[in-house]
């Protein structure tokens, strides 16, 4: 009789996890029924639609200069970090890891898309409730429910945004410009490196006390203050797949991440937790 | 400062479970759509459909009368085990759990039915593909397939099988008489005390070589011969809710069952893995 080693029981899950399941995304010719849909979040499997909102108004007429005369005046809420880095784990320079939150600060909408192409570096959040399609309807009818939000993303070629996941399911459309995604299911949490991250808030340099470090465009990085040291830290993936060297675990090389790149028009679903 | 002690996490995830859900099932007045059965796919949880299907062939007709003038001269597969407990964590009499495996032998039905209500420990299992409904409409659609497998169950008063998961969605529909589900989500695996247990089945004591013991029945329950020891050993739950003190981890007593009696007609949706 032979004798088996045993192996690590996680290391056994995330290698059968790949076994059964394929990196590529799966690709639909037009948007599903609801009852399809419904499919693809029992499973917690994304898809794209290639081109299922090309002939939505936003893909066929947003481009900078039309943004900025219909929202010229609208305030919109801006994330300014130095390196693109918006709520990122970060190195604070005395080897440590923090968790970067970006000053967030409004701004007349004109003067941000100027801002956006002359320091390209930051990106927008913004409630576009009543611009857009007020839901999608496969997805309402499927969950029972409107969306809890509707969000414009603007950013540009640098913007990056630190591997994260959230607790919605998400329908994202590129409406200009292109976006890759490198996408984990929540299976593959052993190799994120989830650390709890001390949180420190980017701030203009003007009004700063205790500053750790002056960065380019007059940011800098204050450590938050906090009541309890402990319990505002910041649970995060400290890991990134495409720097896969770097604060790996003994897992990470087991994550064989599902990327793909949008194209306007294009509709990715992004379920909850990936 | 207060500082909390970290708590098991098992327990604060088993706790906040409970505290979220409830253990009462879900009640339906008519059967899902092919959405809305969906939803509860997704979500993984039962439900009930009472008196939907009171309608059916079966549970109008079904006696064992009638049973036993249609069904007479076929042979169906019967699971005879002495205490009426087949495929069940069960003591060897020398401080042991081993997994009992029954005794299957085709009988013929008429004979099967006198057997039973004789003799109140049996149970049946018969493929009612030509019998029945072929399929559910509603879980045809939402899963895109027709059922595996279509079975009937018949029991006594004492039928009572052990605690266990199948990776199956079932829909269950009690054609007469009463049966009581006791069922637990997936989460609480570490509840239910799982053991490697080696396999042993019963065998009509005519025909054994080496007994562990008799029973009632001429059954006797005789170890498995096999190759592997260790590969071939059974893992399966050995806790029981309905005696929470007995074979209990430390999590067992975290465990909330769900309850659910149905009486004819009434349909249940009970998902994989419960």
């Amino acid at each position: 009789m032979e004798s088996h080693k045993p192996e690590d029981p996680v290391v056994e899950l995330l290698t059968t996890y790949n076994e059964l399941n394929s990196s590529r995304i799966e690709e639909l010719d037009e948007e599903p029924s609801p009852l399809e849909f419904m499919r693809y979040v029992a499973r917690n499997t994304p898809f794209v639609v290639r081109r299922s909102a090309q002939d939505w108004t936003a893909t066929r007429t947003w481009n900078a200069a039309y943004l900025c005369s219909t929202l010229a005046g609208h305030k919109v809420n801006v994330a300014v970090t130095p390196f693109g880095n918006a709520d990122a784990p970060t190195p604070d320079g005395q080897g440590h890891t923090i968790f970067a939150k970006p000053h967030e600060e409004d701004q007349d909408f004109g003067q941000f898309l100027q801002y956006l192409s002359k320091r390209p570096k930051e990106g927008v959040k913004y409630d576009m409730r009543k611009r857009v399609e007020k839901s999608i309807a496969f997805a309402r009818i499927a969950l029972e429910r409107d969306p809890d939000a509707i969000n414009m993303w603007i950013g540009n070629s640098r913007s990056v945004t630190a591997l994260h996941r959230d607790n919605y399911e998400n329908i994202y459309v590129q409406a200009a410009g292109r976006k890759h995604f490198v996408l984990l299911p929540p299976l593959f949490q052993p190799c994120v490196n989830e650390q709890d991250l001390e949180p420190a808030t980017y701030v203009r340099a003007r009004s700063v006390g205790q500053a750790r470090g002056e960065e380019e465009e007059g940011l800098v990085l204050r450590m938050d203050e906090t009541v309890d040291d402990e319990a505002s830290k910041v649970p995060f993936a400290t890991w990134d797949p495409d720097t896969p060297e770097v604060r790996a675990t003994p897992y990470s090389h087991l994550a064989e991440p599902m990327r793909v790149s949008l194209e306007p028009g294009d509709m990715l679903y992004l379920p909850a937790m990936w």
